[in-house]
């Protein structure tokens, strides 16, 4: 069993125990949270081993194989640097980190600490839906690009309406929909289409000074992605990827529920695999066997093209943000 | 009854003149086409009691009231001039001009007609469904952009990955996507939210040289809107509007099939009209209103209305094409 440890509390966590608690290839060794009654809550409700209010005693203390990090954005590059510097592995929630400079020195740390294996929580990407969306792309002849949506209103909006500044709309905690919900389609282009030549961003700033919504173009010279996220409205509409006169359908980018292809004529097929328990059980059961047999050529193959992706996240991510002028506090060390 | 001559013959001058029929206010007096035996065809198939091969020879002797025009768009400004300087009235299909020059020079010629009318013949803003969506559309207390889509593969693409160079993808004609099908959305866009104040275009060029499809963006300041479009690949999304919590979809932009509301809760609510018996008859009677009683208040209104969605559709057309560094030969005069 792979002894595991969780940062945050909230749904995404919740979520995430759950999901290791069906792969049955985890223990829930240690929960952390800045606060005692919170960790105590969530360590007994999940039933975990123990509980941290201090991350680092966690680490020493905790005996543990893996960290699961879901603090704000912002927190993720000290927290992943000191469990690789207790050589511990890491599972970071996505979008792993706040700009280019972060991931590098992650990238050199995890090459001081050769056998620690690093994670982007990029959940999608891992399931038989998005597997089956390879599949159908594979078979077309011609590809010309998609149009990918994900935009869901959220109730943290409201919040925003109110005066408040939550996490997850400001630039401090390296927040705004660009981070929080495009990182969902733009991790899907990458892993479909590969790194873009050149991108734009068009974000719509909201009170908090962070992007509320926005539209980014990814170029890929043949052809072009466009992406639209936002959560200050909501969008109904089905995302697609275009062959010549065939298109695949996709509905919710973030949990790929649906999966159709319509073929010249109009006639459409289904290719949706069945639901899944919990969205995240793929992406932990395909870190698990990583993390129990790490020399396994299809392990290490999946590991590098995990590892890519992400790194192209990064870089994908902060360019947007650059060609929108949109900086974070996080920034500074530039 | 109004004396109408027709300059096409294909598919779109055939539903124009029957939605003219349907209208019972025009009386079809004249059509022209290069080819005699196409315009005596033409004549025939639809009663008209005139045809020519000479466009001069129509504007002098067949006693029009106005010129329909729909042929390539390269063309239209030579023949709107013409009509012009005969104080024949123009319904010219959309896009209207190749560029910024010559809709000047139209406006120019229109002020030493004031008697003559112009119209560009967008006729899905003219539609009771375009109404419901401009009702429902002041009726958000936020409006937050819209994602417009209307791509659909041509059968004339066929002919282009066959080596050819069809009038509707060549910058010869002032042909492409951009000019054929984004035309529907930027007016659209123009029509409910007026004039951007920025703009960008994404185009994806086929052989011929010319854009077979497209990504442009129209910002507002306050938001943007996302214009999809394309005749390289066929798309099955609906376009939206976004308001708060609400959003308005609208099914295929060129027709404007379906319009319907959801609400904060998901609840969808149908806000379509009853269906067409032909897509282009509310123009022609709305623009049958204006040449038959052109001094009624009402009437002035929306002819001053419909111009300037035609000058800033011209604009942003010619924007658009400038930003992607896409020219024709018509643009040459510039």
């Amino acid at each position: 069993m792979i002894r595991i440890g969780t940062v945050g509390t909230n749904w995404i966590t919740q979520q995430l125990v759950e999901a290791l608690a069906l792969s049955k290839r985890y223990e829930l060794a240690a929960v952390y949270s800045r606060h005692e009654d919170t960790a105590t809550a969530f360590a007994a409700k999940n039933h975990a081993q123990a509980s941290y209010t201090d991350y680092r005693d966690m680490l020493q203390q905790a005996d543990l194989d893996v960290v699961y990090l879901a603090s704000p954005n912002s927190v993720h590059f000290e927290q992943a640097m000191q469990a690789i510097a207790h050589d511990i592995s890491v599972i970071v929630e996505k979008p792993a980190f706040s700009n280019r400079q972060e991931m590098i020195a992650v990238q050199a740390a995890l090459a001081q600490h050769p056998q620690v294996k690093f994670f982007e929580a990029a959940r999608h990407v891992h399931t038989p839906n998005f597997h089956a969306i390879e599949k159908a792309l594979a078979g077309l002849t011609t590809v010309q690009g998609a149009a990918l949506t994900y935009m869901k209103y959220s109730s943290r909006y409201d919040d925003v309406l109110a005066g408040g500044t939550p996490n997850v709309f400001t630039p401090e905690f390296s927040g705004g929909a660009l981070q929080d919900l495009g990182v969902y389609p733009i991790y899907l282009a990458i892993a479909l289409f590969g790194e873009p030549t050149d991108v734009a961003y068009y974000p719509t700033l909201i009170a908090t000074g962070a992007d509320g919504k926005g539209l980014a173009v990814l170029r890929y010279g043949d052809f072009d992605v466009s992406v639209s996220f936002g959560k200050t409205s909501n969008s109904y509409a089905i995302s697609e990827i275009y062959g010549l006169k065939e298109t695949i359908t996709l509905d919710s980018v973030g949990e790929l529920t649906h999966v159709e292809q319509y073929d010249e004529t109009g006639t459409v097929q289904n290719l949706s695999q069945p639901d899944l328990a919990n969205p995240m059980l793929p992406e932990v059961v395909d870190f698990a066997r990583v993390l129990t047999a790490p020399d396994d050529a299809q392990n290490q193959a999946d590991y590098h093209r995990w590892m890519a992706w992400s790194l192209t996240a990064n870089r994908v991510l902060y360019q947007l943000r650059v060609s929108a002028n949109l900086r974070f506090p996080a920034d500074d060390n530039d």
